[in-house]
């Protein structure tokens, strides 16, 4: 028996131990997707307390809380902070095999040093002990990203952004490259309510009177260009499906033209508005030889009931089965044949997906770049481990694994970082799996380029930063 | 090399004995969902021979039998016992990782402490032996019930039962309580020919005229309040899938009319009548504190040439992949809104749907019960040690394994209590496994909590006996 | 650790080890699908290098190749065979838990006695060694099928080919039986701007002037007759979807006279027609006793910018996740129904399929033939060891595992005999996991029903060889 959470945590054997240690521990960190705030690290924030930088705005962790039958004052209620730091611990002590049993053991450990366990029993004393490192070290955000090793990091921006923040902390000279990355989700989802709004706002951003498709473009591309500029080289969409459903500029003007005046649009133009936009900046992407990342599969903000109290991104998210295959095939096709496919990642929030998007990637692959269509990382709620080897097991059945882009954190969280070890850790232990067991052979000269690929070196090649 | 089902049996590793040991083993049965008779309970019914209690009626054996190219009439034909009996040794053979071949040798060991194998070879032999058991102990409906050491049975009854039998079970104050489920599959179904037939049935049992739809709620609710006063905690529900399609109640009211004239009624009619008539009953659920179960993701009786012979439950169903969570959000999601969601337990027939489910319970959960949206348990044609494996990592992963409400038998034999055994020897299994791989701390007092909660504590609490 | 690819290659324990050995490694190969060529066992064919009979033809190769980033001239252009050789090693590098991984060693190490690892640096040496075997022996076609232990051979044609290669081998009485399979696909397949043309050629084979569907029937079931003299027993069809939409034969006729004459037919009309002329094929198979294998999930040529190029096959190919459960048990019952279904093997490309048809087999069993309707065998995507173990476990679950008919290598290439050896190697380790692990007991006399039933006997009595 193992003790918990040792140094050889997730690492299931001595070929997979010393493939870490030689190959993996080491390695800098290239968090090419997240949620965090750019403000937060050119201010360099400081934290009164555990609660303030783990459970404020951390809706795994919400759920896993309401899941155990504590009330929402203790969630995201006006119960102080220790009572939701004990809370959160009480609920914990159940999450056998749940992640964030892993994660919260694994950031108390290297951000706070406390190895023991949380607990009802113990949640006092962890609370003291972190509270301290917080306010002594102090354990501010810039110390945490720097003692995670951090090498690049890329936030997730709105198109009417000013990146400001990101101009600030190249002029700071920051150690770190934290990019910009192109999130135009708004300017997609035209059949919400406050997307003219919206259009105005990018209109404004960008120096452009918005009134039809082409000044829309126009807009776009300006934008783009904007955040070019400041160093993005990397867009993500968050859609429920990939949509395919393709209609004439003059009706797709006309569309956009009602939608801008608040007339009511039907489902099949919002679909072929959705599939021509997207077309439309993947072209643009493909000039500039950004990455084009989709997350698809996800029905955001299903309880309607806490969404009018709590609003987006609190929790009530899941993962939806309805993403045809036609469907996204028939839209990189289409992307391929008429400006050519930008290099391509694509995250489904459902598991049952995942031999589906390796085998299309298979369908787009070419010179242009290794490994240019990519499946990404197991994402969300498959962001732990039967998720990540079923996504590693899948890719390598089918694809090339050495050439995996590998991990990120797609965190609003600052002390995640550790989901990068918990991925590498994971990795170590399959491909040491595959050597014990004699399906690769003991060639470290391929380990190396095989590990350090897919944890470093094939993201730095990849986004080219 | 283990012995083929000693007292280790599914238990991979010395930690796993212990914690089944030690936790598990003792813990009397909550059989919360089954499908066996309460009037043989009542009158203790007692069996001539083993295909009697073994083969009478068990559909999954049939299916076995058939996929080995076994005639009919062996099955369900004029065959005699001995010689079905004999064919079943014979099928059994060739069933290398099916559960039953688990099951029955469980059955026979624990019932007719028989511990060989049953083979061709030996089936003469276990036929006799088994006999003699049934015959001279004799091995009567309630001595397996209490050799099960089960203390709560949950039975499935149609709304138009009469619960006698529950009640002569009550005043005969046996020792075990035999509680009433509605399942009220005949009143949804409006698309059955025998439909205005049933709810004539139905109002002669409420003492309602069910003439309209408002007649028909009060029919229900009567009858909701009859199973209430017998004990009734808890619903169930068969659907393909889980619809949503709303409509007023003028429009419900006219469709109900013209199903009950036998007219023909639309696809768009039958799915909004399902879907208001049991958004209706979760409101009077929520009302009473029952709980909700949904059984889905099933197409029944798919071989029309067996069905005309044989009838329904006779081996000839299977998976079905339509299910799309859209509907199973909105629809939670209305009720929610409307009347307050009731504690809930979704199963799927198909295990595609384990993520899904379990990021949809994730998003109504709070704190009106520990675990109040619940994945059931591994599900008939999943009811196997993977089935179960996946169901228990995918919760475990996305929730709060420790809150779940585990195992239950929904069986029609008697015999089948051994499955909870199963359950809680996978379960010991994997929890060993994940405390031996060092990811969850060895603590004595959390092990005691959960797996006592898993396979006793959670379900007790949770429907409240 | 194992040595990489020893002789334990896949053999995870001591009982796996024995198991192989005793029953499974010495029995010869049916291999009742692939696409290898007649003509060219006929022939006797000779290659003169490595490349030619490696990666000529093989989309497999061509696709991890392209997910390596390698230029597509030294894929299928114009680069030279040694060029080629060399890109194919150093893709291979990069490719751990890839089939092709371990394929390309099996077959290295079977065929030209290398048991070394293939990579960039070890290119130059391998190429010169298999072409130096190549030529001397000379490692031709027929020596390839001897070294392989090949029995049977059910190639892959079309209705209208004249299995003038087929005819011939026959009267050579070479060893092997060498038999065609009957792949109507381009009968079927209405849509397809081809199609007009194709009934066409199918006249002139047939004899039957086609003008409608009572001649195209006339000239299906004259085709049906000369492959049956042929010795052919099995069909094969290539589906995107198994469809279900019924019309009348008069629709039909009027559909399929449009379609002769070059109209365009509506969707439905397509889904009817396919529906209609497979059903009819199916009850010809029937009054044959022929085997009807459905191959489905599949979507085709999805690179319309390297379609245009390369053509069919050859590697732009992609699972579907559209595979209604509904249509495929519709379109059974009604067959069985009608005409009585025959002997069916159904293959999914979507691993998220494999409970669905494993239930869906249960529900069509009969006494006609042991495991009369079959899961078959992990199919392209999933012929890896993942896929197998879940193929095999899912149908061992919920169906009988001793009844299957095991492997096929669905192959174009004469090397790929050493599938049949990769998957029982997996077949084995499985089955002695369970032996290990208590679940099925240690009887020699079911191992060797159960595994060579599997690995040859069921296949031979099955098809009827």
């Amino acid at each position: 028996m193992k003790k918990f959470i040792d140094e050889d945590f997730m690492l299931e054997s001595v070929t997979a131990k010393v493939l870490y240690e030689k190959y993996a521990a080491g390695l800098p960190i290239i968090d090419y997707h997240c949620h965090i705030n750019p403000k937060e690290i050119y201010e360099d924030l400081k934290y009164e307390n555990i609660t303030q930088v783990w459970l404020y705005g951390d809706h795994y962790k919400w759920r896993v809380m309401r899941a155990s039958g504590i009330e929402e004052r203790y969630i995201t209620g006006d119960a102080d902070d220790y009572e939701k730091f004990c809370k959160y611990a009480e609920t914990l002590e159940c999450c056998i095999g749940n992640p964030l049993y892993h994660w919260s053991h694994m950031e108390l450990k290297k951000y706070f040093g406390y190895d023991g366990i949380l607990s009802s029993e113990t949640a006092d004393k962890v609370w003291h002990l972190c509270n301290k490192v917080l306010r002594e070290q102090p354990l501010s955000v810039r110390r945490i990203i720097e003692e995670s090793n951090v090498e690049v990091i890329c936030t997730t921006d709105d198109p009417t952004d000013s990146l400001i923040w990101h101009q600030k902390l190249k002029e700071d000279n920051y150690s770190v490259k934290v990019l910009p990355a192109w999130r135009p989700d708004q300017l997609v989802n035209i059949e919400k309510t406050a997307f003219a709004e919206y259009i105005k706002k990018l209109g404004e951003a960008s120096g452009v009177n918005i009134t039809d498709w082409y000044s829309l473009k126009d807009a776009i591309r300006k934008r783009i260009d904007y955040f070019d500029e400041k160093g993005c080289c990397v867009s993500d969409h968050g859609v429920a499906y990939i949509p395919y459903r393709r209609c004439s500029e003059s009706e797709l003007d006309r569309t956009l033209r009602n939608a801008l005046e608040g007339q009511k649009i039907s489902a099949c133009e919002i679909e072929s508005y959705k599939t021509e936009v997207l077309m439309f900046m993947a072209s643009e992407y493909k000039k500039r030889d950004w990455v084009m990342q989709f997350h698809y599969g996800c029905d955001r903000n299903n309880n309607s009931r806490q969404f009018k109290i709590l609003g987006p991104d609190t929790g009530y998210d899941c993962i939806s089965n309805y993403a045809p295959s036609g469907k996204i095939v028939r839209f990189l096709d289409d992307v391929n044949l008429e400006s050519g496919l930008p290099k391509t990642i694509l995250y489904s929030l459902n598991p049952s997906d995942n031999a589906v998007i390796d085998s299309i990637i298979g369908s787009f692959q070419n010179s242009d770049a290794a490994g240019k269509i990519q499946h990404g990382s197991a994402w969300w709620f498959n962001d732990n481990k039967a998720g990540m080897e079923q996504q590693l097991i899948s890719l390598a059945s089918m694809g090339v694994l050495g050439k995996f882009v590998g991990m990120l954190t797609d965190s609003r969280s600052f002390l995640s970082y550790t989901r990068h070890d918990y991925f590498r850790r994971i990795l170590c232990s399959l491909i040491g799996r595959w050597v014990d067991q004699g399906e690769y052979p003991k060639d470290d000269q391929m380990f190396e380029k095989i590990i350090r690929g897919i944890c470093h070196d094939n993201a730095e090649t990849y986004f080219g930063f």
